[in-house]
């Protein structure tokens, strides 16, 4: 079974501003409560797996832990060099020694988590170019950034999706479901 | 008034696979006669403008001209060379001698093309960056090239824009339409 890549992104394709800044996102008032079909997502996921980048970006966001961390399911965070996990993490938080994405899927397999919500850009390029991505759940922010991390990266032959489902959120983001067709 | 952008991307934001080819256009089928509201759109553009490279492009469709020929209004070809119009597109094809976005977007509204529809990957991008577009009409087709021309380039700065519609067409495309927040 496939992995899934649910993140939003840039009318350009960016996940970060120029300075890894995720500021633009709020540039969309998002009504308080309102998880934008968020929860049913992660109840269909095994487990997270990201890069130390993009974790660290979720400490650096000062979030009230564990009260606010937002994820239900066990995250991996893939990472040559130690990772500190806070106690409030405790059992939440899991280092992954770095290998590439076939050996990271495999190894997380064998724990029971068939089904990988893959994040942060590095990650999510390296599980796309082994093939292993079979949803993408892609929001587009109604902005240009004109610079920034890209979600995208080189892959050697191109990969054929279907359109699952598109919907409008907040009347101004594009949430579409691929899925990959084999 | 501002111009509009009327293009197809790959999720990836390519415009072009990495020959320049758009044969993975043709990767969803499009039943004969539905022009996906292309019709409706071109009506409310006074001029279309494109580059020499998109001009050449058509071209080598090797349409039955003029009866193929897709554009009922006045095409410019902006271009530092000369450029051949054939017979059976005198009156349609225009050269226009290369200049800034905003010199062309003067020069044209002299003629009475106040909205311009803009074509092409580079005149797309200068106008985009000379803050010349209000409009964008994005279609994605669903698949990842992994490589190509990309539609979008570095901006100064971020630009904002609205959903005014976004819409599933047959059953694979998502089609979207945002105007500029200024």
């Amino acid at each position: 079974m496939g992995h899934v890549v649910y993140i939003a992104t840039s009318l350009d394709g960016y996940i970060a501003d120029r300075d890894g800044g995720l500021d633009w996102l709020h540039s969309v008032p998002n009504p308080e409560g309102d998880d934008l079909g968020f929860a049913e997502f992660i109840a269909g996921v095994d487990a997270l797996v990201m890069g130390r980048n993009t974790y660290q970006t979720l400490l650096d966001f000062d979030l009230e832990l564990p009260a606010q961390w937002p994820y239900p399911k066990p995250v991996y965070v893939v990472s040559r060099q130690p990772v500190t996990v806070p106690a409030a993490l405790e059992g939440k938080v899991f280092a992954l020694a770095a290998d590439d994405p076939r050996g990271l899927s495999d190894r997380l397999a064998e724990l029971g988590h068939q089904r990988l919500y893959v994040d942060g850009g590095r990650t999510i390029q390296g599980f796309l170019a082994a093939e292993l991505i079979d949803e993408l759940i892609l929001t587009q922010i109604p902005i240009l950034l004109g610079g920034g991390v890209p979600l995208f990266g080189a892959l050697a032959e191109p990969q054929a999706f279907e359109l699952v489902h598109s919907e409008v959120l907040l009347g101004a983001l594009v949430k579409s479901h691929y899925r990959r067709r084999r």
